[in-house]
This record gives structure tokens, C-alpha cells and sequence, in this order.
């Protein structure tokens, strides 16, 4: 069997998803495609829309994780946009907290920082560093929508998650984590501006940079195959098969994205948590809002292998076997 | 003596100061101050001005801590501003570096992002997930600088510097690591625009908003007691005393932080790494580069206690101190 490489336990967990739904027949009117283009070529129905900013967002999801739980001794922004450049977002979610003098600190690997952030926690866990870690995931995709670029537009909904992780026996944690990055695949999801490179204040630079661009379909066919290989080798150096994983949690990068693991990658469709339809890509909150999904629906038990993986900008591709 | 945490070596180093200068009294007529306000003011005589964006000026750090060693397991990039929102820096910093297929990711905690990345990396090492991780700080400060705001414009400069860290035995490596983050003191330090906070596209924003923004007194009387408070912390935790500390290694905040550590912190003024009067304050770089910096001048030997420590954005203060 697997054996745990860091050891943790999953000890609370907390989601937002903003009261205010844009239903795809809403969204048509605004990137003129019809209802049907929309949910054919993304496969989401509708999503939410925050009037919170990221901060916010974040923090009512980290209450519910933390609960009647101590104040955690590191707090970890794993999101994909910040709510500014400096400081980190991790400090306005501890800010909106109430909390001082906790160390917190932002990852950014995009799609996939909750993933890297979990890789960083539960090491420091076994390190001895800390023994309790809240990780933030925080999106608000619907700024960043280009309506002249529909299939993006339409993808990109709002969410935060989070989750409280402690010290634990041997039993649960983290079984394996990889990534690999190819920058080859830089250019083909994008937000330009926000930072040295198209600044607000240069002549070149015009709005659509400040706004998300992703060449969907190219992505897609560059991501495929790499995230077949990427399972075969987890599932192989595991010694595990398709059917010892309990619950796939994936990206929800888009329908066919989420679908093609089981339509192509061996896994039972029930066993792909897959919310994509209510919620759109939330970037960042995707992957932990799929995992507190499937906790608040009691889809996970003791024991069971847990299987997060996705793809990101980069391009990154990452996965996260762990045993809960 | 101090017990290593984390072992690792520090096996390779580099930076890159660009070559274009601009002297204090050139800067003078931009900011409309004069040479002797700048200098009494901020300490700066002199900074360098990036014409290369961070990613390259990152990767010509990374080529020399690189040198003749094997490609990385792992890229950090550990700058205060990205290049761009999407993708993250680190993905631009690998594509300079002509490498593929290694995973690659953001920390990012202002001008403490470098010790977050040596608290992530020697983690790392340390539970065997990576054997050589390649860290990276660039920022080109020069980008945000506001003319209208004469002391944070006098103050910032363009750097990048890089280590290399492998696994080790047990002799040199992490002692220890301390970081607290006080929300209270966000707004004291702040480039407010680039992420969903005050986006190009809100008539509200305006072009200050992607420009650095630091009330520079009330952050030293903020973080003065706290840096204090923290180095006797740290020294007692690992029964050090001042004289224990072959160099201290801190952000180049501005002239009046830097020598605080001597007037005030009980450090001799020889052992404090003061480069500030020919870089200025290169955010997330200034701490690597004093570090490289004091490598190249062969100021560093082996057994050698360094003490890495700072201020950044947040507010937030760290320190990690290093067996070498």
C-alpha cells in the first residue's frame, strides 16, 4: 500500500461561494454567443459573481475551517490573482481575520497554488515548523474576464476555500506530490499586466492586458497527453491503481478538461468530483472548493486515497496523492 | 551551540546588478529634491536601473549560482513584484533559463520573500521531496517608483540575486527561522493596484495606484521595537550572543535601518552587510544580494552563523539564521 511521505490531517475545511449567480443565458448578452455555444464549449451553466473582493472572500472561508479551532500559526495565500500587488494577499485575509502577529506569506503557481501550498504545509509540518496551517484559496476570476474573448469569459467564475491542516499519526497525509513546468507554454494563458512587464503607465500597454486571455483548445491538446503520463507515473511509483483512488478532485479547467479524466484517464465518472457546471474555473479555489465540496456532501471517509491534480499557466501540470 | 534544523549547503551564488547607474544628484531633478536631501535621507548614493525585465535579470543571477552544476529539481522565485499576474514569474525565470520540465513556483512576502523561499526550500531538503533547488529573487523597483513621492523613489533599485542549496549532513543548514506579521501596518507599504483590488478598468484607479507607496517613517517606528524583540528572541531560543554571529545579513530597507542594527541592535557595524549607499532598496533582492555580495568578497566562511533578517510590506518581519 501507498505509504504517507508527510504526515497530516485535514482537521477543518470552509468554502464561499458568492450569493449572486450569472446564469449562461445571462452571460450571453454580454460576449454575444448563445446560451447553447456557452454550455457546449465550456460546460458551465452558470456562475457566481462576488461583490467581495479576494480578501473577503477568503476570510469568510477560512472562519468556517478554523471554527472553534485554535488561530492557526501560519496562514498560507494559495491563489491565483491578488487583491493587489504589495503586500501579499495572505495579510488582507489575515487582516479581515482579526488575527496579528501570525507569519503568513502568498505561493503562486496559478491554477495549481493550492496544490503547491499543500506541498509547502504539510513539510513544514513534518519539520516541526509549525503544527497548524491554514491554507486560503481565494479567486475572483470575474474582474479579470476579456467579454471580447467569450470562451474565457465564460469559463471564469468567483470562489474561495479553505483548509485547516495539523500534525497527525502516520496514518494520513500526504503520499506523493509532483509537478513539472513547461514554459514553452507560457503565452498560452495569460494576464499580461500587474506587474514590470505591460505597467498601467506604459503608452503600449492597453486594458485587454490587464484582463485574462487563455487559448483554451491549445491548451487543452498541449495538457492532454502530459496529464495522462503524469498519472500513469503517480499510479506506477504508488503502486496503486485507478480503482484504489476514492475521489479524483481535479481543476475544473472546463468540461471537457473535467470529463476527460474519466472519458480518457480510466476513472469512474462518479469518483471525478466534478462541480464545473454550477461554479465555472474558479483559477486558484477550483481544487480546494471541489475538496470542501466533496467533504460537505460526506463523499469522503477515513482512509480514503484522495487524488488532486490540474493543470495551470505556465504551463504547470500538478497532482497530490493523499491519504485523508 | 545552535542546532542546524534543516541541513543543506549553500553550493552556488550569483547576481546581477544592471549596469546603468543613476546617481543621486542625476535622480535629484526627477524627484525635485536635492543630492544631500536623497543622500541624509535614505542613505542611497547611487542605484542601478534595470533595462532588462525581471525574468532576465533573474535568469543571468541563476546562470552564474548555476555555473557548472546540474539543472535544478525545483525553481523559486522569491521577487517582491511579478513580471506579469499570469503566469508567475518563476515560469519566465525557467524559460530564460532554457530548461523544461521542472517544476517552477512563486513565494511571495514582499522583501521577505527570500527567507520564506530558504524556510520552503530547506524544508524541502530536508522531508527529500528535492535534492537542488535553485532560488531567485529579481525585482526592478525602478518600474513602480513615484516622483511624487521623492523618499520611496530615492530608495528603490534594480537587482537580482541567486543561490543554489543542496542536501548536506548535518553540520550547516536552518538554525532557525522566525517570522510574525502585524496586518495593522498594511497600508504602510503598498503598490495597490495589479491584482482585483483597483483594477486599470475601475474609473476610480489611477496611475499612483501602480506605483510604490511607503510611509517610511512610520514603518522604522513600527518595526524597530519588533526587529529588536525579535533578535533577542532568536538569540535566546538558540543560545546565541551577538558576538556568536560571524554576519548579519539584513534588508537594505534604507541607510537609518540598515545601521540601526549596529547603533541600536548590538551588532558591531563590521559584521552588518551595508550596501544600501550603491543599490539602494531592491525589495525581495536586497537580502540575497548583500548575501552574494558578501560571498564574493570572500566575507563568509565554513561553520561560519549568519543572520539573515528584515522588514517588508505587511507589516511583516523574519529572520533565519544559517550555519554555512
Amino acid at each position: 500500500m501507498a505509504k504517507v511521505l508527510h504526515s497530516f490531517k485535514i482537521t477543518g475545511f470552509g468554502s464561499y461561494l458568492p450569493p449572486k449567480i450569472q446564469t449562461s443565458k445571462e452571460l450571453s448578452e454580454l460576449i454575444n454567443k448563445s446560451e447553447d455555444w456557452i454550455i457546449n464549449r465550456t460546460g458551465v451553466l452558470e456562475r457566481r459573481i462576488s461583490e467581495f473582493d479576494v480578501d473577503k472572500m477568503g476570510a469568510i472561508a477560512a472562519k468556517e475551517a478554523i471554527g472553534s479551532k485554535d488561530k492557526p500559526d501560519l496562514i498560507i495565500n494559495a491563489s491565483g490573482v491578488p487583491k493587489q500587488t504589495i503586500p501579499d494577499t495572505s495579510i488582507f485575509i489575515q487582516k479581515e481575520l482579526g488575527f496579528s502577529k501570525i507569519p503568513s506569506f502568498s505561493v503562486h503557481s496559478t491554477c495549481l497554488s493550492f496544490l503547491t501550498a499543500i506541498k509547502i504545509a504539510s513539510s513544514f509540518l513534518k519539520s516541526g515548523l509549525y503544527n497548524k496551517i491554514l491554507i486560503v484559496s481565494s479567486d475572483r476570476g470575474s474582474r479579470g474576464r476579456n467579454f471580447n474573448e467569450p470562451e474565457s469569459a465564460a469559463l471564469l467564475g468567483d470562489a474561495a476555500a479553505a483548509i485547516y491542516l495539523e500534525n497527525s499519526n502516520n496514518k494520513s497525509g500526504l503520499i506523493n506530490f509532483s509537478m513539472n513546468t513547461f514554459p514553452e507554454g507560457a503565452n498560452l494563458t495569460e494576464v499580461r499586466g500587474g506587474g514590470t512587464n505591460l505597467h498601467p503607465q506604459d503608452d503600449i500597454t492597453n486594458i485587454d492586458d490587464n484582463l485574462f486571455s487563455m487559448n483554451g483548445p491549445r491548451v487543452y491538446r498541449m495538457a492532454r497527453q502530459k496529464v495522462y503520463d503524469l498519472i500513469k507515473q503517480d499510479l506506477r511509483k504508488n503502486k496503486l491503481n485507478p480503482d484504489d483512488i476514492n475521489l479524483l478532485i481535479p481543476h475544473q479547467a472546463s468540461g471537457i478538461a473535467v470529463k476527460a479524466y474519466s472519458k480518457y484517464g480510466g476513472f469512474n465518472s462518479k469518483k471525478v468530483v466534478d462541480i464545473i457546471d454550477k461554479t465555472g474555473n474558479c483559477v486558484a479555489a477550483s481544487i480546494p472548493l471541489a475538496l470542501v465540496t466533496a467533504f460537505k456532501q460526506n463523499k469522503i471517509n477515513d482512509g480514503d486515497i484522495l487524488y488532486l491534480i490540474g493543470t495551470g499557466a505556465g504551463l504547470s501540470i500538478a497532482s497530490c496523492l493523499i491519504k485523508y
